[in-house]
Formats: structure tokens, C-alpha cells, sequence
């Protein structure tokens, strides 16, 4: 007996929508036999028209107004596809309402709206598949939620920004500033016109704030996470890390400390052996460490028509999967808050090791004067690079610490940027050493 | 309104089973909210009955009689953790024959007698999960069937023996020979006294018959694997890959080529910069290919009682899940030839490029009659690195080709191994250049 066709309607045919219809239409019979069912692209809506152009569609499955997918009672999954909270938001509302299943590749909606969007879900006995919105192709969504069910997740560090990597790549191997990266990666395509979002980490706190819910049971708390661009790194930072045998890295990351969880975006140094510091260019990882499995690593693109829609099609697989079993809500409630034991820490709060790089007047007792304020914030030196020797004139003070808390340095620097025999500010990089 | 509890019973308390228990206990409550209802075990049994001390159990838990486990109707899991074909075959199948489901960490059974399996599983309605026969804790079983749905599977590299990676890898970083790395193995653990299943290949060939069933839909085909161990690699062909700006990995390879699959297990030198040539120690890492998403890989630990003990956990959450949803054979059959529209590759048609070593004597004509024979049997070389020079003396010759089939390089060397300015056996190893 052959079983009914599951049908999806798309609401967005931009570069992800493009990238799913291409591979629904491609895969049909692959899916079908996997499936032992079809699945039928119904309608797929944009208000942009000209876009129907963009790949070969059947008939009569394009239109511009998406109210029409909403209130097709054939519809069985929504696939929202058109990124922003608004309309975004309100359409996928309205399809848990009217029973619809939803797929989304929406990040920011997720991470401010997501609480709304699940508790929707739960009440209507409807499947959320959010793996696209969260490093493209790499199935972090599934692999944390099921194939590491029998683990307390420890620790997360991502390379959740595709541009930002590709800025940082290059910047390590060729030795350009940041401005410079910025622009061949705007030339390639690969950073917008306005490129905000993904070099200040926002993009990968949006990111984070999901897999921190879904890994530590914390509600969807995008305000809470501590955030810090690649905007200030230099060449010369890059340098130095390197001979500490460093990397610098855009890392998100949310750790267990007891009953706390540090969520945290911000440029990081790492032993440059561990593999996840030689994870370059558009590519995304994701290093999860659960308390039985260990350490583990998951790599891909994060961005991209296809390897997006490669996780979009795998939700839409899933959920067509429990249509027809009837096992709708296989899988657990996600981000409600009820369900949370643990709090976010304070940045404040926070232990770090740290770099520091000074420019100081290269004079006796620079050394002491610095390293007495940091001692008296309860911050030890590890190790000291002073190199170039310029009389009176400002060298770079590099240095290393043991753990500090974070409230701490941020003291110590204040005073010391003050000092007269230092010019500028302090840059200062958290560095990460948990051992893979 | 509860939902009652699933039941388990486990065979084998070994390594692995200890995990299991451990997760399964120590996770109770967790594991509970996960689910919405609790996994409990109900039975365990090992012919050994000391083994019982090995970890606290609840009272009356521990039996040494299988057949207690496979006639209690209030199972509805077996998680069978004994290893080899005799008997774990003949549980697995009673098991299933009672419309009991199925986990099992079995790669040899498996790989020998999966289609069997699989089949009886189908035709009882019940579920059986393998995630903890490949590549331990990184969930690549999941990956492939369900995350990677939308995709047609181009190629897979696996590092998926743990020893014999360890091996290489000291081989590697101290210079050392293999048998001292081998014996260091040994001492640490990493390799049994018998370790011939994994310097030889069979364990990664048992292995890489499941990966490329669920993949390419191809039968277990165990006897239709190339398998080459790594006890020929010597120090001097790390130290020359490593001067060509490779490294030597134990890789277990499925690919595609047009309609055919390529499967094997041979040392492989990869370029270094590849993020799988950095995969050291006893760690494993799959590399996936698929169509829509481009280059993925997947890393973690291979071995042992909490990684493999994660994996086991996961099949059981998921096979709870579909009991308790009504949802089993939710994702349909594995290893049916009857799927597949793909051949196996005779090893003799591979297309591979090759790294040769030659103990030659250091005279004019040398190369000329080496390469004339290559050249007669369609191998074009790439280049040449030729360095002592030691009048009258053999000194290693040694040259990277362009790709060449399998059959005329074997047939070539075999003639060259017959020339009187040639000493001993050439050595080969099979090159992969495939950009990730």
C-alpha cells in the first residue's frame, strides 16, 4: 500500500530556498525510496516575482503572496526561509497555529524569539526543525539532541561565522590587517556590504544562544551573552599568539562551570595542535565535549545554498518521517525555561587566562609597575615576551597570565591604561587551554 | 498522564557493557526528562559471573543466562555486547524473532551477517541500532542515515582503527619503527596481545562494510573489501611522505565512481594540510562527502568503555523513543541488495595515484630502466626525490606517479621487483589528493 505524499510549502526563494528546492526536486526519487513516501513541493511563495526565474520550477507552484501556503489545508510542513524576526516571526506563528509543521534557517528569530515559537509548537503538537540555523551543513542540532542524549555536555566551542574565519585565515597566513581581509572577502563574496553582524559576533551569539538551550536546557537568552567582534585584532597579535604557539579564533562557546554556564563570543587564542585551530576559511566546526563521549569535533560549511539546504532537507526528512509514523514530538521540548537547572554566569564572573599586549615606554621598572597592578587584581604573569629595544621610544610588552577572573582584568587594565609610560590601550585576547 | 518505562536487558558485561550500565544509571533522572519516561534495565547477563563486581548493581539484575533475558517478555531491548559471531548471531536473531529490538556494538557480525539482520528486523517490525559498531562515540551511523538525507554520498575516508592510528602516529612524531610503536601500543593498552585484526586492516575492513552499506546501499560485502594492514610502513617512508608534504594514514575509503563503489582499507598518504591528516593518537575521524553538503568530517573517540558506552546510549534513547511514539522502522531498511543500483570495483580497476619506493643501486641507467617500465604500463611519473649517493650501493629511490590503474601498477612492479640493479621489494603506497 502506498502511503500519502507529505507536502511542504516554502515561504522565501532566496539563496537557502533555492538551494532546498534544488535538491527536493534533484533528489525526488532518492527521498522517495528512502522514505518509502514523496515529498511534494506544493507552493513555494516570495514577493519578489523576478525569483521564480531562478530555478526550474513545476507549474503552478509559484506565488508572491505567502498567506496562500498558511491557509493551504494540504500543507503539511511550512518551510520558512525568509531570515528577520518580522514577517518571519508572524508566519510561523500562524503555521504552528494552524497545525503546520515548521522548518527554519532563522537564527535571530530563534534566538529572541524561540521560548514563544517552542511553547507554540508543544501546544500544537508540531515539529520546530531549526538544523540550518545553526553552522549550515554540520548536523550540530541532531548530533547534540540525539546522538549524545546519554551525555551531560560539558563544553562547546564554535566556529559558528563563516566570515569572520575566512578574516581571521587570512589575516594568519598572509599577514594583511583586518581591513584588508574585510575587503577580499567582501570582493568574494563571502562578507555583506554590511558586514556588522558577522565580524562584531553577533551573528555567532545568535548561533549560540541555540545550541547553548539545547545543550544545557538554558531558555533562548541572546541578551545574556557576552559578545566581542574581531574588529580590534592586528597582525601583530597574530604574530605574538603564534610564537606562544597560539591561534586566534572567533570562538562561541558555552561551558558548564558547577551550576553555572559561560556563554561567551569573542576572539580566542588556542594551542594551535588542536584541531579545531586549524579549522580555516568559510569552514565552521563545532567541538562538543559531553562527560561519557569526550571530546568530539564536527566540521563543515557553514553557509552556502546547499550545504544550508542540505539541513533543511534533512529536518524536512525527519519530520515527514514522523508524519506518516505518527511520532510527532519525538523529541523533547526545547528552551523553556521551566525545564533549566543551571543560570548564566556574569561575564564578571568568568576565569580566563589572558594575553596582554602593551605599548610601553621600554624604561626600567615599566615591567614592575604593570605587573605590580595586575598582581594586586589577583593576576599572575606566566610569561613575558619584550623583544624590540628602542630607547624612549613605546614597545610592545606581551605577556601571558594564569586564570583571572574577568571583572578583574578589566580593573587591572583600567588603571594601568592610565599609567604615563604606556601609550594607547591594552589589548587583551582570552585564551583557552582544555586539554582535546 | 506517565508513560511506562522501557525496558532493557544487556548481554555482556564487558568494557563496553560497563559503560552502558554506567551512563544507563548515573543519566537515570536526565535521561527521564529527555524521554518522559524512565529506561530501565531490567537484566543483565555474562557467563562470567565476577563481573557482576565490576560496577554497583540494583538487586537480582546480574544473571549468567542469556536465554533469562531473550524469554522475559517485559524486554524490549536487547542491547547485545558480547562480540563475534558466535553466538551474538543467535541471540540478536531470537531477540528479534520475539519482536524484541535490537542494539548492538557488533561490527563483525555485522559486517558479516548484517543483510540477515536487517531483513529478520524488517519482517518483525522491530528496530535494530548499530551507531556503537563504527567509529565509537562519533555518531556517524546517524550522520549518514539521517543528517545527510538530501544527500547523494560521494566519498568517505575513515581513520576508524584507533591502534593503528596510535601506531602511526608515533611512527610519525618519534621516528620510531613499528614494531617499538606496536609494543609501546600494547603497553598502554591501545593494542591487544593479538593485534593482528587491527595493524592488518580487518577490524577498519569490518567497519567500513557498514559505512558503505548505509551509504551507498550496497550489501555487506566484507570479502569484497581490499584490505592491506600497516606492518610494511617503515620510518623512511614517513620520513619521505613528510618531504612531499604528506602524511600516512590507515584509511578505510568508499567512493564513488560512476556507478561503481570503491571499497577499501589500505595506508594512505594524504596531503598534511587536510584537517584529517591531523588526527592523531588513538582518536578516529570520519570524513564525508555528499553531494549538496560538500566536505564534512566527524571526530572523536573510537574506543572504549564511556565513548562506545555514548553511542549504545544514543540507539536506545532513539529505539525508546519510536517505541513509545509508535514509531518503529522509522527509517527504513539497510544493507538489502535488492536497493542498490551500485557495483563494487574490482580492486584491479582502481584509479589511484601511488608512492614508490625503490632500493636501487646508484648507477647510470637506473631511473631510465625504472621508469621505461612504469612508462610501458601507462604510470607517468610525477616526481623524483633521489638523495645519498653511494657509489655501487643501494640507495633509495623514490617517486610520486600521476594516477594510474591498480592492475598495471601491480603487474609493472612485479617486473621491476625482478631487475638485477634492484634490490628487495618496491614499496607503494596509494596516494589520495581529493580537494576537501
Amino acid at each position: 500500500m502506498k502511503k500519502p505524499p507529505v507536502s511542504v510549502g516554502i515561504i522565501g526563494l532566496g539563496t537557502i530556498g533555492t538551494g532546498v528546492v534544488k535538491i527536493l526536486l534533484e533528489k525526488r526519487r532518492d527521498l522517495e525510496s528512502k522514505l518509502g513516501f514523496p515529498v511534494l513541493i506544493r507552493r513555494i511563495s516570495d514577493i519578489d516575482s523576478t525569483r521564480k526565474k531562478k530555478i526550474k520550477l513545476p507549474k503552478n507552484v509559484f506565488v508572491t503572496d505567502s498567506e496562500a501556503l498558511l491557509n493551504d489545508p494540504e500543507i503539511d510542513i511550512i518551510v520558512e526561509l525568509i531570515g528577520g524576526v518580522n514577517p518571519a516571526l508572524k508566519y510561523v506563528l500562524r503555521a504552528i497555529s494552524k497545525g503546520k509543521h515548521v522548518v527554519t534557517a532563522n537564527k535571530l528569530m530563534l534566538a529572541s524569539e524561540g521560548e514563544r515559537i517552542f511553547r507554540a509548537a508543544l501546544k500544537n503538537s508540531v515539529e520546530v526543525g531549526f538544523e540550518a540555523a545553526v553552522a549550515g551543513g554540520i548536523p550540530i542540532i541532531k548530533v547534540i539532541r540525539e546522538a549524545l542524549s546519554g551525555n551531560r555536555i560539558q563544553a562547546i566551542y564554535g566556529i559558528i561565522n563563516g566570515t569572520a574565519n575566512y578574516i581571521l585565515t587570512k589575516m594568519t597566513e598572509e599577514g594583511v590587517d583586518f581591513s584588508t581581509a574585510l575587503k577580499e572577502a567582501q570582493a568574494l563574496g563571502y562578507a555583506e556590504a554590511d558586514p556588522a553582524f558577522d565580524i562584531q559576533g553577533i551573528d555567532s551569539a545568535h548561533k549560540l544562544a541555540i545550541l547553548a538551550s539545547i545543550s544545557f536546557g538554558v531558555p533562548f537568552s541572546l541578551r545574556k551573552i557576552y559578545t566581542e567582534g574581531i574588529t580590534r585584532i592586528t597582525p601583530l597579535d597574530i604574530k605574538f599568539a603564534s610564537e606562544f604557539g597560539y591561534k586566534i579564533k572567533l570562538l562561541a562557546i558555552a561551558k558548564l562551570t558547577g551550576n553555572d554556564v559561560e556563554v561567551r563570543v569573542h576572539p580566542t587564542m588556542l594551542p594551535e595542535e588542536y584541531l579545531i585551530s586549524n579549522v580555516n576559511d568559510v569552514y565552521n566546526a563545532v567541538y562538543v565535549e559531553g562527560d561519557a563521549v569526550g571530546s568530539t569535533l564536527y566540521y563543515g560549511k557553514g553557509a552556502g545554498d546547499m550545504p544550508t539546504g542540505s539541513a533543511v532537507v534533512s529536518d524536512i526528512v525527519d519530520i515527514a518521517r514522523n508524519i506518516r509514523t505518527g511520532a510527532v514530538n519525538r523529541i523533547l521540548g526545547t528552551g523553556m525555561p521551566e525545564n533549566s537547572r543551571l543560570k548564566i554566569k556574569r561575564m564578571d564572573d568568568v576565569q580566563s587566562s589572558y594575553y596582554l599586549r602593551f605599548s610601553a615606554l621600554d624604561k626600567p621598572g615599566v615591567l614592575s609597575r604593570i605587573s605590580g597592578i595586575l598582581g594586586a587584581h589577583n593576576i599572575s604573569i606566566k610569561s613575558v615576551i619584550q623583544k624590540t629595544r628602542k630607547k624612549e621610544k613605546a614597545v610592545p610588552l606581551v605577556m601571558m597570565t594564569h586564570e583571572a577572573r574577568e571583572i578583574d582584568m578589566v580593573t587591572a587594565l583600567k588603571e594601568i591604561n592610565r599609567l604615563a609610560i604606556v601609550s594607547g590601550k591594552a589589548m587583551y585576547i582570552r585564551v583557552e587551554n582544555r586539554k582535546p
